[in-house]
């Protein structure tokens, strides 16, 4: 049972989630489970999670539990479901709907990896196709207007469990921070796309540019609000990470694998999360927005400046963070153990 | 030397402040220093921070190194400085201004205690007199005009250094959340004050109530962003803390000690944070806000889908938690060798 709740301050939603607690009396923060054995993510623990909505390669039945490169599960402790009964209530000032949404994990290997850089290039590349099917399920399914896939990877960027997965929260509409994104884009896109002239000007100026391919680039935004922050962006106008097609979804994963092993060479493997933004399902083809992934090691805590404020201190100037992260090795051969054969053992 | 840069996506700024990592090449997060003799802000070692600006009691000279009981002085490493040349530049859609602005650090104690639970109530009070009377300092210089103070208690919620302390940060605009928050309460005031109505109906709805005075009352709120978020608010109406007077600090300082207590109490002294929120200083004596404190254990991390969403997925609804809170202790008298002869020691 959990419900979005209005804070007629700030005008925010939050969701609150009381499945999402063990047991309501109990509330030490569960330590980080990492031993092999008991992971519920590993091949051959598959009973310890819910019956997989997807699996892939596609060749296995939906749910199959064997021969699995990647799984899709309903979240055990979801913060959104779509079984909510539909309700809102007002009671005075207080706002309250019920929590209706999806919540997914997408289990990245059937091996016990930690880091997304530690996957093969065809595994990889399997779950940005993931990524993007799931998105096409969920638009198909129409229960939900905005999707959002993320990763926490390490405690210190919000992981509970060690296993190399991401998540993703389909909710019923567009968060208020997404839709002033949107609407910035809009009003300051004057007929072309705001990320399109980003690109340019990044492209233009050089300094903060990290890595970049025929179609791809990645840069440390000039306004970066983590230090080495990094965005990742096609170089064609697309809103809808959804249209990607086979080919882009290989050439992505590999792109974004010597971004992730560049924040790792240069910061000893930190915590890192990352968030892949597209138009809302409802909002498709704009015309003044372009799908993106932000990439951001965890070093320092959000604190308590950046929770009252809203603005964020980043100590690192994104020119000297991107500088570093050049120079820094993009492919995972100086790991110790963590090599992992493309496309053989994922 | 640091700069405030706007993101043309989100429209919010953000401080780079390069100052504040130690040297460029070190992008290692330094742990956090709890030995006593190492402190630099233990008594004794006053020549560690920079010179203080104001000292209390005030019967010692300002600056003064001996016989201080809260000293403040500026940051060390500040994300803003008053002597930034100012400056602004515009190239292409990046826009940034000189991070001109103030930095303090409040020293709560001479002795090394850690948590504002463990001050007496004397010396809990002369912090609340400090806060009081920098924010009025800061009124009369106009050189800023908007004051954030806050509290990063233990390393989950962001402190670098272990000594009770809290910080003050001044900058020349107010910040975008909190600008939209105002705007916010005057649209939603319908002629009263958008918080005066909140406490009204909290105190008849009793629920989320987690204890009360006279002149205070604490709550965790409706829609709480954090597990055990716990909001302070005056009874009366009050835009500006910097109008509290000397009998009032003395009682709010009896009544943060007491939620912060409770908090530790039921959590097992978890890290935390606090910030204290009032009208910015070209709007005083706003008719549709209340100035409030905000405190808020740090269990959870902030992590991918909050950051990408600003949607932010609180376990524990805040019934359960103001239940909770309200059969806690709210004194220290648990707390193994935490307690400190009021008014002696500090």
């Amino acid at each position: 049972m959990s419900e979005f709740r209005l804070d007629p301050v700030s005008g925010q939603r939050v969701i609150i989630a009381e499945n999402r607690a063990s047991r309501p009396h109990e509330f030490q923060t569960s330590p980080v489970r990492i031993a092999n054995e008991s992971c519920p993510f590993c091949a051959g623990n598959e009973h310890e999670t819910p019956t997989a909505v997807a699996t892939y390669p596609q060749t296995s039945p939906a749910g199959a539990d064997a021969d699995w490169q990647v799984r899709v599960v309903p979240n055990k402790y979801p913060a959104v479901q779509l079984d909510e009964p539909a309700a809102t209530s007002e009671c005075g000032m207080f706002h309250t709907s019920s929590g209706a949404g999806l919540h997914e994990v997408i289990i990245e290997s059937p091996q016990h990896h930690v880091s997304f850089s530690q996957l093969g290039d065809e595994q990889a590349a399997l779950v940005m196709v993931t990524y993007r099917d799931r998105i096409l399920a969920h638009a198909k399914g129409g229960r939900v207007n905005y999707v959002q896939i993320f990763k926490n990877c390490g405690p210190a960027a919000g992981a509970t469990l060690e296993h190399v997965h991401s998540q993703l929260i389909g909710l019923p509409d567009t968060p208020l921070v997404v839709a002033s994104e949107l609407e910035n884009c809009r009003r300051k896109a004057h007929g072309d796309c705001l990320f399109f002239r980003m690109l340019a000007e990044e492209s233009a100026a050089e300094l903060r540019i990290v890595t970049q391919t025929e179609n791809f680039v990645a840069f440390c935004p000039f306004a970066s609000r983590f230090a080495f922050e990094t965005w990742i962006l096609p170089r064609r106008h697309a809103s809808d990470f959804q249209a990607l097609d086979d080919n882009s979804c290989v050439e992505l994963a590999a792109f974004l694998k010597t971004v992730i092993c560049r924040l790792e060479d240069a910061l000893q493997r930190p915590a890192y999360n990352y968030s892949l933004h597209t138009a809302p399902l409802d909002a498709p083809r704009l015309g003044s927005y372009h799908w993106h992934i932000k990439a951001f090691p965890r070093r320092d805590q959000v604190a308590g400046f950046e929770l009252a404020t809203g603005y964020f201190i980043n100590p690192t100037p994104p020119e000297l963070a991107a500088a570093v992260l050049r120079n820094s090795r993009g492919d995972s051969s100086s790991k110790n153990g963590a090599e992992v054969p493309a496309g053989k053992t994922g």
